[in-house]
């Protein structure tokens, strides 16, 4: 167990005594004891949280060790020395680790280190400052259950009866004051500024607010999600394209980006009446958990409000899948709670509601699609919105569907396409009283978006450029804090990489963490203090505390993929000079030579069949260099690492390339070999429902990335796609002569990659990806001019 | 999707009203409404519970379809005609089903058919007291989501402000009306009447009370968890035995059970002197979700208790692994509730604190070992035990980790045993300070008990007598509900068939259900309300409600193993005839015929390593005929069955087997044969967090057994194992002179297994079993007489 707290905040010895005052530790008390082990006593007993008499508490101390041979109670009710020694194996015990397991009851400062858990220097003998500072300490430091101590204090009402009128902050953090039955669950529908269904008036959209009640006003945390009124699993499965499709001819042309840019058409709309106000809202919803990064805010002073937006359950409009339109819609909640815009208690009566709890500060949060209207709503610079927390979020849709001219898989989800997530996310065909209204006029657009979203040719166009919010990236004014997966073959690193890119030059604020995992949160690692982190973050942002949080936490956080629970600070991920490696019939190598080499894309029919099937089996074949599909594949290798190398940025391949057809198409992978037991992508969870989120509260299941129990041969690091016919952009076709050879450059989805002395670095190209591309198997042979080819991969 | 509710139950027309005048549905107001469509609006609108203004809710109501192309609250404004089709369509709507997925607007019955939803069968135009009947039985039908609709109600919050000063029944079973926030936390500490770590004073163990705040008097849930404390899992691994043991030679005897018979040792130990009392709690614990079953029941007017007995972190005593102490501790718990025993507020003080808010009346849950007390505790005859749900629970540890003289594993964890149980439980050991004292007392107790508990032999002895508690089954007071996994091969199903067996002639109410799962609670199925049917046995043992749960809920209900979501209420499982099928040549057939067969335990080092490594593939192997395994198995098949069998009961094999050595041991599966899509025996989450379990409340995720996408060749039904030396009993060491015959008996585990047409029925005969014996590679050969070697498979 390795414990990686990037949060936990060196105050001063004033700082200290101040907060602890605050929190009920009163420091004047602790001067006023008899000795440092009777304050040591008070503080001790002040953190029994579950008993209040004094037998049970001596009997509670007496279950922890002071020394190796003497109870803690008895220890210090016998005035015993406080010292390192004695504080840290005392504080072990506390934080939950375990006695000959985790630590040596004889040698706790070795365990203190070996976990990486913060502590004071000082051996000698302590004074009461030495106390009060370790004990803050403590307190900000986190458990074997990866929270920290002050969290596990309040998970068992340590804050009861405490001032619910302000938000509490300790180490520049909010903490959990509040209880589930202080929540108060609103409705209301929010006045959009788009009528995506052209009935003539401005959309309405449902809104959930979930708040605790108390006189201050709220931040609040926003995360828009399409999913969250329900989704129609069965009719996106429906409308799930056939992938089974050749490759087809592209006429080539000369488009200019210009040809193709969206231009935004004005709308024409009417807005309603207000016909009266109310202070309440006459609409609940049902308390029920949500996103549990969400949750563990809505305990310490946080509102959270949840939009499905446009085209959902109980709201206007239609499904666009990321259209200007439903931007529109994710802002004017932002607008709404920044007291710009206005919303009603009901669809019907136009009163109007304000949202007087608030303070007009909002932070967006959420993965994946949710994360992507943070994105969007972010481009819009507008008002109120503080800051994103962007997780797994798409930059901008051709990302996601499409890739150099082809059409591209989200990973795992062959076949998804714009309009599927359109129809699967369009929940008022969950409502049959309002689909029977809605669903013609939505049934036509989503036929003419089949067609303008184009799957013929892959290409960049107009429909893909409205969906591209790094168009208006310079509008940012959000503060944006990036979380990325680097195995995240759904929303892939690319996405993350071009707003990380964008806004590097923006006067805002920004950080990125960069983790091993797919398409997953991270907000339940033991290992790893991402709820800290996001919490001096938010309290910064939402409530101006004053935490040195831009100096605090680093720019860069990225997890290593060798060593488990090891999470560092870096410098730069994407602007790292390439190491040239030429390809060569021995492998990679420093130096190119001449000749030729072909491989084939057509399988035979049963083994077509069996890779559709399980695209998993084709994908572990592919890097198999004596496999079944060696005759479809050229595998390049390097010798053996002879030290370790990371891999930083966006590996690039020039390749000069012929083809047997005027079509053709080119993927690569980037690949370490060798025998090792790598790290899952999939976390482990290592204790359901371990973590509380709060006194009386929902829990989350506490999680960690862990080494898998059996050694692979390899592992795939990235990999790119391309059309030939999109050697120059991903909106213009080029001309492909049937045996010409023509010079590409591929760039790969961007890694950060630590591949340890004794592995090799492999490359292989080859045409269709089951698991990615179409698969038209077509009869398509490739051949590759060896001394004109070289692999760029960057090094750090 | 299929539903199976069994604690639906028919009432009158009079209970009808009643009860729905209860819950705030006025049949008073319904009869005075101006026409049906009005009532139904009326019951609509307060179903509503979310919405409160006029507007919103005939919105609300516009979202659902009362005809295929009206909208439900303009028809209902507009006195539209109420029938079946009209509520039936709204029904399925209200219910979560989804249009054209689950049902066809144009013909709800047919859905209401097909997914098995009860309704009124009157078509003609309905009256207001159709309409009252159906709305009653509405409210008692599971949505899509696996809970009645009145319970979908609750959860959203229907029952705020109604009076919480006695519990709310309806449909005969408790309503989820209060909320977490009436929940307290208490901890106290129950003498028990034991001394397990022999300080002389009776053990007092740590009892965790949480309870809905109430003036009425409760009635309690008890669940003894062992595990509850924490576990020592580090400590249990280094424990483990290694199984790489070869078998050993016993010498003969005639060992009778009166040798082996444990006798009740009387304990002198000093009790405690109450110095006062206390009328409240001075320690609490920290809220966290427990069993969901048991959360369920907390909002529902129960308390729930839990305590790990001796040995466990903050109790006294030690960990026995099911002894005889144990099992006192645990009753000690339901004497405290039932006002006949001492508990105190603190371990030191002696102050004196009553169970005042219980009604003397426990049931105990839990599964596995949780459920192993609960048999323990009615073994007992406990007053105040008015039931157990004894849920895959252990009915004597020999058939735990022994069968016919020989060590067997629980399925999944090689090595485990009645030792390794007892320190990985003995959670005393995770408080450091309390570990310091009674540690060497326990190592002690350790070292003693992997003495007696005996690896040599396996065989029955004192110790597992001990540990038997059918010795006791004819003290059973309390009701008897027993849950068993047919595929559960960690605590097998002889556990739960020869307690049932052995109470069938006992004075009690009993019941069974057995499902196609493994080691798994069955408490949120979509398909099967078990809940429901618990709640109904609950409020009739714990309150006394007259709800005929006994005449209402079979006797005995089956999951089918072949079609989806099927539970039928069958008559019998144990007392069934058997076919008889010869073993021969050419496989199982109605006639004997001479000859011998032969096959080799051993195998070579390369083939023993893989197998140890991967049992799952040894397991796999095993079926196969021509398999890796050939020359390790004999393997008889029936030839395609013609017609569907139920296998029901024990299946017995007589062989007349001859070994090459002075020791052996025979294994034998029964197996289904033949390419099928079968049931996947671990559920499926279909929605995480899916099921609310009140309002504000925990959730659990909505679970499946669903089939699995991949055909597979065949699937294990059954298995046993005997020790060629006990063929007379499990406590006597019989002869065993190689290469001469003997007779044998084996007893397989018992099953309920729907074979289909098609399909062939298996045995394969083997030595060594990797998932579940001792694996000591031996050269052994053994060989079978056929003429004399049958099979007896029990059919329904």
């Amino acid at each position: 167990m390795k414990n990686n707290q990037f949060a936990q905040k060196s105050v001063n010895l004033n700082t200290v005594k101040q907060e602890l005052a605050q929190i009920g530790f009163d420091p004047v008390e602790i001067e006023n004891s008899k000795n440092v082990a009777d304050a040591f006593l008070k503080l001790l007993k002040k953190a029994l949280v579950n008993v209040n008499d004094k037998s049970s508490q001596i009997e509670k101390l007496n279950n922890l060790l002071a020394t190796p041979d003497q109870q803690l109670g008895n220890y210090l009710v016998n005035n015993g020395e406080i010292n390192q020694q004695v504080f840290y194996l005392v504080v072990l015990q506390l934080l939950q680790f375990q006695a000959d397991v985790d630590f040596k009851i004889n040698d706790p400062i070795s365990a203190m280190k070996k976990i990486n858990l913060a502590y004071i220097p000082k051996t000698a003998k302590w004074n009461k400052n030495d106390l009060l500072k370790a004990w803050y300490l403590l307190l900000t430091t986190h458990t074997k259950n990866g929270q920290t101590y002050l969290d596990h204090l309040a998970n068992q009402g340590f804050f009861k009866g405490i001032s619910k009128e302000h938000p509490l902050f300790f180490n520049g953090k909010a903490q959990a004051i509040f209880e589930p039955n202080d929540l108060i669950y609103e409705t209301v529908y929010v006045e959009t500024d788009t009528d995506s269904d052209k009935d003539g008036n401005a959309d309405l959209i449902k809104v959930e607010i979930t708040r605790p009640k108390t006189s201050f006003k709220l931040g609040t945390l926003y995360t828009a999600s399409p999913y969250d009124q329900g989704t129609n699993d069965d009719w996106g499965e429906q409308m799930t394209h056939n992938v089974d499709e050749p490759l087809a001819r592209k006429e080539p042309d000369d488009t200019t980006y210009s040809d193709i840019q969206y231009q935004k058409q004005p709308q024409k709309f009417s807005t309603r009446k207000t016909m009266g106000f109310s202070d309440h809202a006459t609409e609940h919803h049902t308390p029920k958990p949500g996103y549990t990064l969400n949750d563990y805010f809505l305990m310490r002073g946080y509102a959270v409000v949840y939009s499905s937006e446009i085209g959902t359950k109980d709201s206007d409009g239609i499904q666009t899948c990321g259209s200007h339109a439903q931007t529109d819609a994710t802002v004017s909640v932002i607008e709404w709670i920044n007291h710009k815009r206005r919303a009603f208690t009901n669809r019907t009566d136009n009163i109007e509601i304000k949202a007087d709890w608030s303070n007009g500060n909002v932070a967006m949060t959420g993965r994946s699609y949710l994360g992507t209207l943070a994105n969007a709503a972010a481009t819009t610079g507008v008002d109120g919105l503080k800051t994103i927390i962007s997780e797994a979020a798409i930059s901008s849709w051709y990302d996601y569907y499409r890739e150099n001219g082809l059409v591209m898989a989200p990973g795992g989800f062959q076949g998804e396409d714009a309009d599927v997530l359109a129809a699967e996310t369009f929940s008022r065909s969950l409502n049959p009283g309002d689909n029977l209204k809605i669903r013609p006029f939505f049934d036509r657009y989503l036929a003419s978006m089949k067609n303008l979203m184009d799957r013929t040719t892959g290409n960049y166009n107009e429909f893909w450029d409205e969906r591209n919010y790094r168009n208006d990236i310079s509008n940012i004014k959000a503060d944006v804090l990036i979380v990325q997966g680097l195995n995240d073959w759904n929303v892939k690193p690319v996405n993350a990489a071009k707003l990380w890119q964008g806004i590097s030059h923006l006067p805002i604020n920004k950080k990125i963490i960069l983790h091993q995992g797919q398409h997953i949160y991270i907000n339940a690692f033991r290992s790893f203090d991402f709820n800290d982190i996001v919490n001096m973050w938010i309290s910064h942002e939402l409530y101006d505390v004053d935490n040195d949080v831009m100096e605090q936490i680093p720019n860069m956080i990225v997890q290593d993929n060798v060593k488990p629970e090891t999470w560092t600070k870096q410098k730069s991920w994407l602007d790292n000079s390439g190491k040239k490696y030429y390809l060569n019939q021995h492998g990679l190598t420093d130096t190119s030579e001449t000749g030729q080499l072909t491989y084939h894309d057509q399988l035979d029919q049963a083994e077509f069949k069996q890779y559709r099937i399980s695209p998993q089996k084709w994908a572990k074949d592919l890097l198999d260099q004596n496999g079944p599909l060696k005759a479809n594949q050229l595998l390049f290798k390097t010798p053996n690492l002879t030290e370790d190398q990371i891999i930083s940025g966006f590996p690039k391949l020039h390749l000069r390339i012929a083809t047997s057809k005027n079509v053709g198409l080119l993927s690569a992978r980037l690949v370490d070999y060798g025998e090792a037991n790598r790290l899952n992508v999939t976390p482990t969870t290592l204790v359901p429902k371990g973590l509380l989120l709060g006194h009386k509260w929902y829990t989350d299941d506490l999680r960690e990335f862990t080494l898998n129990k059996h050694p692979t041969p390899s592992k795939m690091i990235s990999f790119g796609h391309i059309n030939l016919q999109n050697r120059h952009s991903s909106y213009q076709n080029d001309e492909l002569v049937p045996h010409q050879f023509y010079d590409i450059d591929l760039t790969f989805q961007p890694t950060f990659y630590h591949l340890p002395a004794g592995r090799k670095l492999g490359l292989v190209l080859y045409g269709t990806d089951f698991q990615m591309t179409q698969r038209g198997n077509q009869k398509i042979d490739y051949t590759i001019d060896l001394e004109n080819s070289y692999l760029q991969v960057p090094h750090k």
